[in-house]
């Protein structure tokens, strides 16, 4: 998860420095948060430069900084905006002139890695989409996050709602982009992945769920995919599987049920530990154990989601991020970025185009990068 | 939830004792567990009456316990029996024989008001719809179970996985007799219904989310329930509304999700107060608050799903349910039955049937009770 493990895998690094382009603008908090990330991220990595893109007063701070340019934008995408207005009207937003960056340019100039934003999600996806077009062989990008298991690792769960109705072949895409996803981020050659169903069963299931088994399973047969099998919604936080695959309806619906729990859960903890004096007593006593808890399952170092499927890496930080949560979105999208995830995606989609012809292929499928 | 908590709405008791058919041999452990909680939930409700169903040898511990029969049932669905083995040839197990027990007899005899068991849920599901017929006005039973909320209360969820497809008809029909449940076993007259979606906005998710928003809009406006509107994965445990409507598929993925995040952050809390000297002297310190915590998010609390839909009712308890939990499931399952669970819910259906002549009517309504 963090870049010193991935650093480890070998032939990866190109030497070359990893540009991101920074929505400075986006989230609950804008640069209040962000620049301070950004600032604590170049110090992790010298071979880091930031494109940081917004309102040039908002971006004062960050005046002299080294390795960093500027870039003004003098609109911003507010939380609540619908997509329309993000990607008709907001034509200079500080979100879309980030994700531009990612874009090659007509100058010639290279394109910066990968772009984070704090922005909504919806307004996200359909600016990225937009601007960056989805990879050939895709048919609609996904949204993938990481959850923490027992084996103390990490799930990498898609999509997350970026699509409400899919169909077994989209499922298959984003089995294989999870794949490419935790095979860059997390340095696995092979991850292991499981189909989101209600049992373990084959027979179990919707229709969709059923055909996007034996797809699956197909891709498998081809040497494509690690394909466990089915996975129910208690094996994410198992670490049954790598990579959880849904559609987005099930897999935005698992990710808001599991931070109510938690959420619940926290302020049960906070109220029985003050509930009287005894109480206050014992949590001064069980502090450093609390704390380390809290440490393990604190979800802000679980942020940054991945946008998969475009012709360039977005990465999305949680809205209400703080600088400690967005500093985790840059570094994972350090990593991916440093670890070629782009070309990893792209490499699985041809090489599963042409093993497994009968799956859709709505266009012909050209090198992108 | 608990009956005492009940029986303080006026009007619901008739003063008629209240008889439960229990399937001893069901779940993983069978009578070791199902016995003594039928004997301390005797003990709690002086009013109950009990037709424990099973082998004659494993009921023996049961002889000569007041307002108590035991009836001779040969055969036990296994829990990994297909649904095919439990309808077909096992057609003497102790869950068919118990379910049967609530269907109005032949002879004249007074059916059991409702029927437990712990027996695999596809199963119960299959022999309890092949038994008891659905209601008029029913498609599909469902499955329904509550969970703890923030406000110290309940949320009931339904259904969990009895239908992987939902028709918006079967939303509504499923709104109609959360309702009808809450009320029967929470005393609440006009309990909130909320959709699960991915967006509280009318405009998100798939089309059936959306056709059956509009039809529960239009069952609120002609007064048949009291509509929330789109509520998400969180809200189950911020207990914004006291129902929450989903089709089998997320509904169980939802649960599914929740169990597995509980046990994790469940075995991470041990690990945590066991990990040094000093932790295990704090776990000491905190011991009582670790367990008044452990006590409100006590899973076994919340055994028992109701199966709706159904011309009797039938509860569910976990597989692994312990006797606590188990007599838990029993208590919801008095609870509804004192409370007149299922006129409740045939009267909801009728009622919706008459107000909303749109809504799809497979066969005409007769009064079934």
């Amino acid at each position: 998860m963090n870049s010193s493990s991935v650093q480890s895998l070998a032939g990866v690094a190109d030497g070359r420095p990893v540009r991101l382009a920074v929505d400075c603008m986006g989230g609950d908090h804008g640069p209040s948060i962000t620049l301070p990330a950004c600032r604590a991220f170049l110090d992790r990595h010298p071979d880091a430069q930031l494109l940081l893109v917004g309102r040039p007063e908002a971006l004062a701070p960050a005046e002299g900084w080294a390795r960093c340019e500027r870039i003004a934008a003098s609109e911003i995408v507010e939380m609540d905006d619908p997509v329309e207005v993000a990607l008709r009207r907001k034509k200079d937003s500080s979100m879309r002139v980030a994700i531009s960056q990612v874009k090659p340019a007509d100058d010639g100039r290279a394109p910066a890695d990968a772009c984070v934003s704090a922005g909504n999600t919806g307004a996200l996806m359909a600016v990225s989409r937009y601007v960056l077009k989805t990879l050939d062989g895709i048919d609609r990008p996904a949204i993938a996050t990481v959850m923490p298991n027992e084996k103390d690792g990490y799930t990498t769960v898609l999509d997350l709602g970026a699509n409400v109705d899919c169909e077994p072949e989209h499922l298959l895409q984003f089995a294989l982009m999870g794949a490419a996803l935790v095979t860059a981020v997390e340095g696995k050659p092979d991850p292991k992945v499981g189909l989101l169903n209600i049992g373990e069963e084959v027979i179990k299931g919707s229709d969709t769920i059923k055909r996007a088994g034996e797809l699956l399973r197909s891709a498998a047969d081809a040497g494509l995919l690690n394909f466990h099998g089915n996975v129910e919604g208690n094996d994410i936080f198992k670490g049954t599987t790598d990579v959880v695959v849904c559609d987005g309806f099930v897999g935005n619906v698992a990710l808001k049920t599991a931070e109510g729990l938690a959420a619940m859960l926290s302020s049960f903890i906070k109220q029985e530990f003050t509930r009287n004096a005894y109480a206050k007593l014992a949590a001064l006593v069980a502090l450093p154990v609390l704390r380390h808890f809290k440490h393990r399952v604190d979800h802000r170092r679980y942020n940054g989601a991945a946008l998969l499927g475009l012709r360039g890496l977005v990465f999305k930080s949680h809205g209400s991020a703080d600088a400690f949560a967005f500093e985790q979105a840059l570094h994972r999208a350090y990593d991916a970025a440093r670890n070629r995830l782009l070309d990893r995606v792209h490499d699985r989609i041809v090489e599963s185009l042409q093993a497994l012809p009968a799956a859709e292929t709505p266009v012909p499928v050209t090198k992108t990068a």
